[in-house]
């Protein structure tokens, strides 16, 4: 431990991965952390850490043998950043810290990926004993080391302490291309540029806002699978040549982190056979929750998030390997013949369209969930806001979010993103394309699910009329369910007397 | 109020629409019922009703002031039935009840739509106080009158006094034709035949399988709502001609209620104006929440629904006509001619094709679910038991159904409906219909989600690989989340230290 007679400015409790990078961060912008594991070998692991970096200059970290020890040596009021796992060991530590002597004006920051009712729970459970604020994290361990996007909520007064913290290790965005500013280099913090870091609203808010860019992840990613899927099955092309077509995609408006990321995994050979990385992987996907929480949410606040709920029912659906393995045996697809090879730039380009389309229906589904939410819980969101800090530090990074931005800025009220002049003229002009990627691929067996939820949600979305009036009289007729008159004022209800042979309506 | 000096059978509180109906029904089945309800117009109403439908015989039925009694009244040990609002007002009744003297071995059965794990707290809340039971009821008010579909769950024991109850008042098919005997006379029930109630297993089970039974409702009600408006949008056809093709499927294996339905409402004018009924109904669809749960339900079990999902989230756009009704004038969508006259019956063909196969897929999606949640909660259920009790009574009451039970009863085993060699050949017959209808509806921007989402589930099913591979690599790439490789055991994990040039992969 490294002695010193002067206080630290921070308290932090949790040095696991995500919690080391996050304090080696703030330790790079020059503030004073005392760390704090119940896992000593952490703490070490920590230190020696901060000694490979840092070389020859004085040691930025210190740490401590308990929560007492942690309190007495940061500065009142404190500021203690927890990053421990979500649920129970959150209110340990809480609890902990007031045991030791916490007081009613001592900050402590869940960075956690806590569920956003249990942060609003945790803060009423709080009050009046210390100030309960969270803040979501985005980005995994490079981005806490290096620059996360973060999304803090609670009480604004503590936001005024945190903010400076907050901006200094955030991602920056160069503000003239919108692009991160990536710089990995320890000691060296990114300064300069936008940072990925705005208070988003009351407790809860910010890690709803995390949940919903969680989600809006998991979908983003099942379009660029499905995509490889097609090229894979339909093209019958090489993972070396699936990952050039990625490359040269994200030169234009699909320009994103995963298209990158998913570029490079394409690239790579398995160390020990030297077949393609991917075929020597099991296709059995893993889930953590977040993505599963944003589709409920989008069901029980009456938000369509069908693309979201599509990607979270096929990470499912995967898992199953040893039913589809005999299904696959037994159940028939089409009679198809691959695509012939002159055809393959023409269903690339068809794919690429389809994506571009189909992320901007991800987008506008996400976006619009999150306003729904917020009028149901009362926060004032700032849309343009949120897409800015998305714009680097996070796993959806693109410069698409700019373009997101823009468009909450040109409207700041509005309705849903397929409504924005600039979005209407992308979908309208890639559309086409679009809508033959879903058909073919319907055609040849190949599934979908996001690409063709996402142009299912286009096309309801833009119906003046949707058949819900042979809906309504069904569950009238099977269950006296009442409908309104699309020519009366709709709190009048109607009920048709379908029992009798004349079947006369009445007003009920 | 009748005056008698004998007990009664059955007490029974709540005298609503479904509690007025089982009243009647009991007493068309010869058990005597002594009701009470808080509002005393509804048990005037109900006696008015059986002195209408009786004539010059006596009194079936009896009513009573107080809950006090109301258990005077009925044998001991008491049988006391509720169809009261979910919720709170269950708990209210269970606790005035006990105040009013019930006993440990006397039992409740709460008929009315409550949430499966609301059962199973109160179950557990009133053990050694008294037996509560529970029925879940389905059939609207006519089910309710003369033979709804019953699906009761909690204590065996019970079950043995309430099964002859069950049994008579429940719908009845018949054992050759798979067919609902429907015979709708008062006074005059449907003795012969399978009657459609089958103990479903402990607690809570009941209704968890009547929520599957109302998300699978969702679903085919949407996939009806779709057929309908291809044909009315695409092939521009009247609501009197799509009641004519609904009743010639109405013939085949779409045979259903709900397509009946769908037909007698197209058929049906709008006294008013005259113009076709559903015309004039308002595009807005409402929704009681049992589709939300079972959605929900499949997320969190981790049980892909997404047809079911998608008819919620259909139901949810539906409302937002304001939105919608912007969107539709700035929105564009593909540039299409209308099929040409000559094409309609080839396009009503593909239709009634890839009704019938997604139908399969719906179902397949509803029994996985119930599958999934029977093996969390360790019930043991009934597949080939519970489609038999759905095809009569119910709102999904259908032939189909008796090919369902048949699948189950040739292996209870099954993993999925998919697997089953008669619906194997079905959709083997029928896909390239339902292929070229939704890849149609696709190329001339028609929404068909549920058409179209379970296909994707269909073509994701049979698949031995999916590109969860490459879904595992961004992960790994990203969060180091680690992965299984396809040729070694799959509990070992693997990640790829992403950040070195020439990737080395470490076991973890």
């Amino acid at each position: 431990m490294a002695a010193t007679n002067s206080l630290c400015d921070i308290g932090f409790i949790g040095a696991g991965v995500m919690g080391k990078n996050l304090i080696l961060n703030l330790a790079d912008n020059g503030y004073r952390v005392c760390a704090f594991d119940l896992d000593h070998h952490r703490l070490e692991d920590l230190l020696e850490q901060d000694r490979l970096e840092r070389g020859e200059q004085p040691a930025r970290i210190e740490t401590c043998n308990s929560y007492t020890e942690l309190l007495a040596r940061v500065k009142a009021p404190h500021l203690v950043i927890l990053s421990v796992p979500a649920g129970a060991p959150v209110d340990d530590v809480c609890n902990k810290l007031l045991d030791a002597g916490l007081k009613a004006d001592d900050i402590v920051v869940d960075t956690g990926n806590s569920l956003w009712t249990d942060s609003v729970e945790r803060c009423k459970r709080y009050e009046g004993r210390l100030i309960f604020f969270t803040t979501a994290v985005s980005g995994g361990e490079v981005g806490a080391r290096f620059g996360p996007s973060l999304m803090p909520s609670g009480d604004p007064y503590a936001w005024a302490r945190i903010e400076p913290v907050w901006h200094a290790m955030a991602a920056k965005v160069d503000p003239d291309s919108g692009q991160p500013i990536e710089r990995f280099e320890p000691g060296n913090p990114v300064k300069e540029g936008e940072p990925c870091a705005a208070y988003i609203g009351p407790i809860g808010s910010g890690h709803y806002v995390k949940m919903v860019h969680n989600g809006i992840e998991y979908a983003d990613m099942q379009l660029i699978c499905e995509a490889y899927d097609v090229m894979r099955s339909a093209l019958e092309m090489s993972p070396q040549e699936i990952a050039a077509v990625f490359r040269e995609w994200n030169k234009g408006p699909l320009n994103s982190y995963l298209i990158d990321i998913s570029a490079e995994v394409l690239g790579t050979a398995d160390p020990e056979t030297g077949s393609p990385l991917v075929d020597v992987i099991l296709d059995r996907a893993g889930q953590k929750g977040t993505g599963l929480w944003t589709a409920v949410s989008s069901l029980e606040v009456g938000c369509p998030a069908p693309s979201i709920a599509e990607a979270v029912f096929a990470r499912s659906l995967s898992t199953r390997k040893v039913l589809r393995t005999r299904a696959a045996k037994k159940l028939l697809g089409p009679d198809v013949e691959p695509v012939p090879a002159e055809q393959r730039e023409t269903v690339i380009a068809q794919l690429h369209d389809a994506m571009y389309c189909a992320k901007i229906c991800i987008y506008a589904q996400g976006f619009d969930l999150m306003k729904l939410a917020a009028r149901e819980q009362g926060w004032q969101l700032n849309f343009a806001e949120i897409a800015r800090i998305w714009r680097a530090g996070c796993i959806i990074r693109a410069v698409f979010l700019q373009s997101i931005s823009d468009a909450y800025e040109r409207d700041h009220k509005l309705s849903n993103l397929l409504l924005d002049d600039f979005f209407i003229e992308q979908i309208a002009a890639n559309q086409g394309n679009w809508r033959r990627a879903v058909a073919d691929a319907s055609l040849r067996g190949i599934p979908v699910p996001a690409l063709s939820s996402a142009l299912n949600y286009y096309d309801a979305f833009r119906r003046e009329s949707l058949p819900a009036n042979l809906l309504q009289a069904q569950r009238d007729f099977f269950g006296a369910h009442t409908f309104s008159r699309a020519d009366r004022p709709e709190n009048e209800k109607y009920h048709v007397l379908w029992s009798r042979k004349d079947r006369p309506m009445v007003k009920v």
